[in-house]
């Protein structure tokens, strides 16, 4: 199998429990932690390639331990997250996942998810995976692999342009969708399915991990 | 103490685990629970008002110990908190408290949060807690109860107009946001604070419980 990534950034959130997010933890042979997510890669045998943070949240036994990777990135105007994709970017990985980034604190939920959209022009991929589901976000019209059934939600951001699908469901046609709740809940028909976007329009698009 | 609300409605998401969710629970006269937070409040000693879904989700021995307040509501267009939340309005409840609609599946967290603004018009008042924060919904100016130091976040729906804030650490000056991350992780200074809204603008407000 090829792995689809070729950095892993592990985000100070819900730490993965499902298969899929910890093989790829694995699999995958770049892992720039933010600082509150070391203690849990090192409970599971995976050590980070980069620290990043201000290490308020790592034990000093691990800081000792990794010294050698530690990145103290000191800007209050971006979070942990943020920092280790711009290292991301800086040390020339193009295909992100990321992982850790949704659970706890709502707010920085919200928040994490609508970063992938301001980084997405940096990386040639780079997607957000919980253990519901993944997130991609699209600024241009394409077409996302699915299982027949699998849920898919559709998550406009301001301002947005004009959507339509193919594939799923209840298709949408040249449709702004003006609040959150009205693109989620659909469900792809088949192995694919096509999202189209007006220009301006910039989409967050989930899909389910159960069926 | 007075309690605030005259209804508590508990959706399927993660059941509350901190003291003051459950603290409620245990003061308000009336819940209503979907139909999957039956056996969790059960668990804790309370009993459902009314039990609202397709019910699929509950034990053969709870539906039949509350045969007498099962309300079967067929409707795909709308989801189990959304015919609770009808069903609270036609019962003439107007304080109006959901918990439960956070964690696991965050399209449905995404969803359920941006329906706050729908159903605000319904009540007095409707607000939603979760382990983590308070959500209140706005569509006009207001200003809030706040600790000194407490973490407040701000998301605009679309189409959003401009808000201005007073009494918080990062003033907002007839601003949109445009996107979800550029309200988030702000601080109320004082005992309150009051967000202006332009006559378009619509906004959940996030009030961390932490510090």
């Amino acid at each position: 199998m090829t792995v689809p990534y070729d950095c892993i950034i592990v985000a100070n959130g819900s730490f993965p429990t499902t298969a899929r997010p910890l093989e790829l933890l694995h699999q995958t042979p770049i892992i720039i932690a933010c600082d509150g997510a070391v203690q849990a890669l090192y409970d599971r045998g995976l050590a980070p390639t980069a620290i990043i943070g201000d290490m308020d949240s790592i034990p000093l036994s691990l800081r000792e331990l990794y010294a050698d990777r530690i990145h103290i990135v000191e800007n209050q105007e971006i979070n942990d997250l943020t920092k280790s994709v711009f290292y991301a970017h800086e040390a020339g990985y193009k295909h992100i996942l990321i992982l850790g980034a949704t659970g706890l604190r709502e707010d920085h939920t919200l928040g994490n998810i609508s970063l992938l959209l301001e980084h997405a022009p940096l990386f040639d991929r780079i997607e957000m995976l919980s253990d519901y589901g993944l997130f991609i976000p699209l600024t241009k019209t394409a077409t996302l692999t699915s299982r027949p059934g699998q849920q898919i939600s559709i998550f406009s951001m301001y301002p947005c342009g004009e959507i339509s699908t193919e594939g799923l469901r209840w298709p949408i046609h040249n449709r702004k969708l003006t609040a959150w709740w009205q693109g989620t809940l659909n469900e792809a028909l088949g192995d694919t399915f096509t999202i189209t976007l007006t220009e301006t329009a910039r989409i967050i698009v989930f899909c389910a991990s159960g069926k």
